[in-house]
């Protein structure tokens, strides 16, 4: 890994699948080049968007060696390595730090509610101790709606103590600024990355490293403005920018997200196998479809 | 798999593990030996109590293989095998197929929540269509309070509708006795198990199978009293020995269940390396030690 902090615009990437249902390296290799060349700094592939979950462990490693071997330049990956099972996480990891990635972007065990602090930090520690590489760069992954496993203040704090940069940030999808100012003002070069669209724009100016969103797989133009406008220190266009973002953002969230973006996909490119999903996601509803394609038109969006 | 209909008391059983934290097969298959010896008609292993979740296929696998090789009866087994990702699902269940189980118990993939009904279906489907196997005995797992995916009478209905017998039945850890009673007349010949030991009366005087319950790998003597007594028709010793089962129970549940059953294998054999537990689980404090020792002492609980 590199060993530098992650910044910027991260998309959380889509996973294209084929007739099978399994991943598409065709058509996802040309999804990330698309959204590099349209504003992105990093790609976080296999997250929560990208329906990581949802694929075996061989099949997740698959993708990260896909991607490589079709020449995605692995320091702006930034890939997904949780899961329930620690010695998954820890042969994810490894093989993303093998092929050189950016760092690992690490959600909690979540099958067990309500665990106790002690616990989810045993998770980390154990992963983290059993990777075993200095080079190591774990971004911790909060997002309490979908995971229901928090990670919270104490545990990033102990994390930091035992670890040190090895636990190199946060993907924040809580939404919640005021934690991650926190964060922010507490540990010096820990990188703070909004999970939620809404929060890009604040938590720059709260001093945070980035976004790693959902809703740039389509308007990664709209969210490399709003980064654009404000490390220029044009505040007032960052604010247009950032509105003009949520608003995608609120059309997007109108309908089950991940299936929206795969149909707008879909539709641009006259593909209709980008739908698919795995379950247990599904395609949208002829319904559902028509009401996110309407709302997209009436705030004018466009693909860039 | 044997085609026969589980039925009775299953011990969903808890996995001791190594100082590595890897699963202890010597350790294990002595308590399911222990199980069998003392009440239970069969063993519910790699369920939530047995920290399924928290172990890789591979791990699970070799535990599959790990007990038959042992000498465990397979028909006497009836795993977990529900996993996010359906190749894992299918990959497990495969193997339990072919070791000669008496099923499969499934829980629905767990990390996305507020999926929809079709996506449960398809999940489901698509790991059953992917065994390819008549001989495949599908138990489905509704756990709402834990994997946060309800699996609902009409997503059983459609699933009988397609795959007939090869969806054998459910464990219903709701603890909702009413929605029990549906499915067993709704179903002629789908296998009712409560996975709630306070209901396991309750279900079979509706008609139910069995249960399997977590407080059995404790309790096995007192479930299988209650099921003794019912089949004998004796309802008021039933009920009876349904109130002792349900005060273990309490008792269990007044700390975290998994790591109190296992620390009660440890003092009882002499064995503290029976109190580990794979993170993000962690063994009892020293003051969730006591209320437990002094909650079965409270109740006059002892271990068969």
């Amino acid at each position: 890994m590199t060993g530098l902090a992650a910044r910027g615009i991260f998309a959380a990437v889509l996973t294209p699948l084929d007739a099978d249902l399994s991943p598409d390296m065709g058509r996802m290799v040309a999804h990330c080049r698309w959204l590099l060349a349209h504003g992105c700094d990093g790609l976080a592939i296999l997250g929560t968007t990208g329906e990581a979950n949802s694929f075996s462990v061989d099949e997740r490693i698959a993708i990260l060696e896909g991607a490589v071997a079709a020449g995605i330049p692995p320091e702006k990956l930034l890939p997904g390595t949780g899961a329930c099972a620690f010695p998954d996480a820890v042969r994810l990891s490894r093989r993303a730090l093998d092929l050189g990635m950016a760092g690992v972007l690490t959600l909690p065990p979540f099958y067990y509610k309500n665990v106790s602090e002690d616990g989810v930090f045993a998770a980390y520690a154990e992963t983290i101790r059993r990777v075993d590489d200095p080079r190591l760069r774990m971004f911790v992954y909060h997002f309490p709606a979908m995971s229901a496993v928090p990670v919270g203040f104490d545990v990033i704090a102990r994390l930091r103590a035992e670890f040190g940069e090895q636990v190199a940030g946060i993907k924040d999808s809580s939404g919640d600024i005021a934690f991650m100012t926190r964060l922010v003002e507490a540990f010096p070069g820990f990188s703070v990355l909004s999970g939620s669209d809404h929060e890009l724009l604040p938590v720059l100016k709260a001093g945070g490293a980035g976004a790693i969103t959902a809703a740039a797989n389509i308007a990664c133009a709209l969210a490399a403005e709003v980064r654009d406008r404000f490390l220029a220190g044009d505040l007032e266009g960052a604010e247009a920018a950032q509105a003009n973002l949520s608003a995608v953002r609120r059309v997007v969230s109108s309908v089950p997200a991940i299936a929206a973006m795969k149909a707008l996909f879909a539709r641009a490119g006259g593909d209709p196998g980008w739908e698919r999903m795995r379950p247990p996601l599904v395609p949208l509803s002829a319904a559902q479809r028509r009401t996110f394609f309407e709302g997209l038109d009436e705030i004018g969006f466009e693909l860039p």
